[in-house]
């Protein structure tokens, strides 16, 4: 927030000005605020919500149909003056006078209190409804002191859908100071935020701890902790904010709101653990937010705000609405629990083994996977360490997931007397869809080229395995791009295939082959030891990458070496 | 990002649980990423879009009626498995055949590539765009070498509203490579992003650095410069985007994009400058984006994307369309340019004075605010330096802007001929205005109180001097709820106006009564210097709050002081 921005005030100006600009299909630029560009319906009560900058979308997020007929916009963290409440809400008055929409802060109260005093003498029937969701702001017993924060959205979309269906202004100002009421919110910051230009935030919150209960202008919290783990923050906030459900509440609307700096992809994992909590207590959601919607700058947090709905705040919930903030067409239904949700899925099927030896050999490629599933989960942790040198350190982790689903899938199909192909192709599809990364397709592939010279009548030979293992590397050389030396799979894959392709299958078995081309295949590993030894830290990471170096001739070889065990049934 | 959230594999398959949970209405889950709740129309295109989580709401986001049929994630930065996209590929088709789009990275090559070649042997015909946008990535001569970044969302965009329109497979493939041909990006970062769960960012750019040209999964860029102000920020992304501009190239698609932890304000300010170099190159904007919609985790950073539009490009972009990313109804018109739209205003009209004497009263009001102005401005950095000992150092600055408005908005009155009232009326509320902050609230409603003891027919007398001073104090003890000794203004103002009040009109003259005044405002505002000065730096800050300590009576004080000159005029 230091960085790219200068001065606090050309912040909130300039931010306003290019946000005019850029919504211009849905807000007209007035100064201090935005209009609606297409102004409600003649005789309609006008909408008219606002306060400090800097908590993007909040507050000119929400002008458009289905929310608020305007916005004024004060400087960061500051109310805006009563000349431009006053004066954004007669260029905003349809004739049926304004309901103002704020959070319950004493800049906003004066300035938005006098302007309304101002239009009251004017003639235009005005009414102020504060909102006052932060249960950590005060006790329940004193709500006229709480604090407006990410309630305001749900008030506001509430207050904005009366307004545009119709309703006159006391039925406005009822069904908004009900949707209040009906509204609380729980806050928890990890880090505070810094005003733009300025050297240091506001407040910081301690490395490894989170404040509970903070505002959104770094107002104080009420306790510090140590930081826990999702599930634990998110039945903090569930408790803070159900604390004053009243008892026949089941219904509600819900946002879960990032506080600036929060990915929404943490605010996902969190609601995870929160989503379980509604469903364990039975609670039904209708079409909950989850984002960065009540910010404060580059504050690192989230809230929870709750909206207990009746039928009349859950039509106005659910109402189409077009803001910058906030696009939704009307929406149907209740949430369905994720644990109720249908995923789309395509009918699993394992065709039989025409022959009892094919079913035979369809239980033999099973056992090879759970051996090379065992052998995978040994050396997992050695693997992930010399990966960790010149690579990501994922390699064991990989390795071990792909061979354990390959072992899974090989046996169910095994199970349901499937024939070495079928059995192959199940192996082949739950290695790679499991085992992610570059290895994980490469092992994949390489199973799949080699289920293709299989089929569901045969048994398993000697010749197949030989050609099948050519046929794998084959592919994994086509895809890979690896050359022997590049430090991958390859090192050890070619010589082991070139090993077993100069075996002479009338003069020795293939176990014998085997132990051979497994020896060979160690040889081809140990360059890569060797090289990851002398690499050092100097990593590589994650732009998708095919190919970097490592230990995978090293598993490789010792996966092979696990199949010796099988290969003197083979005929 | 290390904070809340566990293992890297939760983060990205928890988080698409959360996300096809909260987005049930658009989204149905299928393991490994989502498919449209309500299916495309059968015997379209399937637009079949994905790649690694963490960049969110890219490219799960992207789901939607107007936007993709289906999306494949991965997890962070990991391309998505084979099977993976096979698999949604045959539970997505509606019979027309796939399309598919994603970043030209090798994982993602690899895994869709194949993905492609095994639906394609189940006979469905798959079609294959890479996005190729970045062109900091390769030079211009080997396109097919760059990486697809933000521009993912405008090309996206093309191609699901082409299949939705009824295009055919060649068709929605021939205008989503045009969209990706017009399409050029380019980021720049200001610091990196760290894993979940990681303890170290994967990459950092040292403070006061900016880093040119970064992927966005810490690709390395082309080089690193001292941040610099956002017109030349803005100027840098302008002219790199432009530098492949075709000549006839006039409309454009836009987006300026937030890397994760970018305020969407930030992006804002930064808009401001953009937009002007658009205007100043005759290029016209057609719905533009601003907002975090291609992120990498917690990066902080930014990109510029354009789009060259032609017809059938332009059609599309405007598409509505109504995905968790992007929820838009058809867009109409161009935008016009910052500078020329029509802002909101009322009408400005000043009342002629009746009289030349009220005429005259107008003049010396205008007068006393030049008076004012240049008083606080000469005072404003004084008064700066002792709030910020105990506020938040806006004092002198807020004075001095209030001061200065409600000079120009005197002069101006006053040159139209206005009377005392209307003057003052004037000042009042440009102060009020333009100060921001209490002080301004309180000085804006001071003046207007003393205002309403005005009128346009009078000269001004020593008597209404005195009454509207006494009326604009009751006015912000009533507001300001401030008592004396509560360190505000209303510690200068109260004495002030006890010596007013005690004055003998008959017995001395107004010039008397006031230097007298000024005396004992000054001795008031004492008290508030001595506290600044014990108090230290323990700040409170921003909360909208009311009466915090301020050297406001210092300044009244001043001010008065400065209006003595003018005493010895009144009658």
């Amino acid at each position: 927030m230091v960085d790219i921005c200068g001065e606090e005030d050309d912040f909130a100006t300039h931010g306003l000005r290019a946000f005019n600009h850029i919504f211009q299909d849905i807000v007209r630029p007035v100064r201090s605020g935005a209009l609606r560009a297409q102004p409600g319906k003649e005789g309609k009560v006008t909408v008219l919500v606002g306060g400090g900058s800097g908590h993007y979308p909040t507050f000119c997020g929400f002008v458009g149909p289905g929310f608020a007929d305007a916005v004024v916009m004060g400087g960061i963290f500051a109310s805006p003056s009563i000349q431009a409440v006053a004066t954004i809400g007669r260029l905003a008055h349809r004739g049926g006078g304004i309901v103002m929409g704020f959070g319950n802060y004493a800049g906003d109260n004066l300035n938005f209190g006098i302007a309304a005093e101002r239009l009251r003498a004017e003639g235009i029937d005005t009414r102020i409804v504060v909102t006052t969701d932060d249960v950590a702001s005060a006790p329940s017993d004193t709500p006229e002191r709480r604090r407006g924060v990410a309630g305001d959205i749900i008030v506001f979309k509430i207050m904005g859908a009366a307004a545009d269906e119709g309703y006159d202004i006391d039925a406005v100002e009822a069904v908004s100071r009900k949707a209040n009421d009906h509204t609380r919110s729980f806050g928890i910051a990890f880090d505070g935020c810094a005003l733009p230009g300025a050297p240091e935030k506001i407040f910081t919150v301690a490395e490894g701890r989170m404040a509970l209960g903070l505002g959104i202008h770094g107002e104080p919290g009420i306790e510090e902790r140590d930081i826990a783990a999702p599930a634990e923050i998110a039945a903090e906030l569930y408790q803070r904010v159900m604390a004053e459900r009243p008892p026949e509440a089941r219904r509600l609307a819900v946002l879960l709101n990032g506080a600036g700096a929060t990915a929404t992809e943490e605010l996902f994992v969190l609601w995870n653990e929160l989503e379980v909590l509604f469903e364990r207590d039975g609670l039904t959601l209708v079409a909950p937010l989850v984002g960065s919607y009540a910010t404060s700058l580059d504050m690192y947090g989230c809230s929870l705000t709750i909206t207990w709905l009746d039928q009349e705040l859950e039509r106005f919930w659910r109402a189409p609405v077009n803001s910058p903030a906030l696009c939704r067409h009307a929406v149907e239904g209740d949430w369905v629990p994720a644990s109720r949700q249908s995923v789309a899925e395509l009918p699993v099927h394992y065709e039989r083994a025409e022959t009892a030896d094919a079913a035979r050999a369809g239980q033999c490629i099973a056992r090879a996977m759970a051996l090379l599933s065992r052998t995978m989960q040994e050396h997992e942790a050695m693997l992930g360490r010399i990966d960790a040198i010149a690579g990501d350190g994922d390699h064991g982790q990989g390795m071990a997931r792909g061979a354990r689903a390959a072992a899974r899938g090989a046996r169910r199909a095994a199970d349901e007397g499937a024939g070495a192909r079928t059995v192959m192709e199940a192996a082949a599809d739950a290695w790679g869809d499991r085992a992610g990364g570059t290895s994980g397709a490469l092992w994949g592939e390489a199973l799949f080229a080699f289920s293709t010279l299989l089929d569901d009548r045969s048994s398993l030979s000697a010749a197949t395995v030989r050609q099948g293992m050519i046929k794998a590397a084959r592919r994994v050389r086509q895809i890979g791009k690896a050359e022997p030396g590049d430090k991958t799979l390859v090192d050890a894959l070619a010589p082991f295939v070139s090993a077993l392709e100069e075996a002479r299958p009338e003069a020795e078995t293939i176990a014998a082959s085997w132990n051979k081309a497994v020896a060979r295949a160690h040889e081809g590993a140990e360059a890569t030891k060797a090289f990851a030894a002398r690499r050092g830290r100097a990593k590589t990471h994650g732009n998708h990458s095919l190919g970097h170096p490592d230990p995978g001739a090293l598993s490789f070889a010792l996966a092979m070496e696990a199949l010796a065990a099988l290969m003197d049934d083979l005929a």
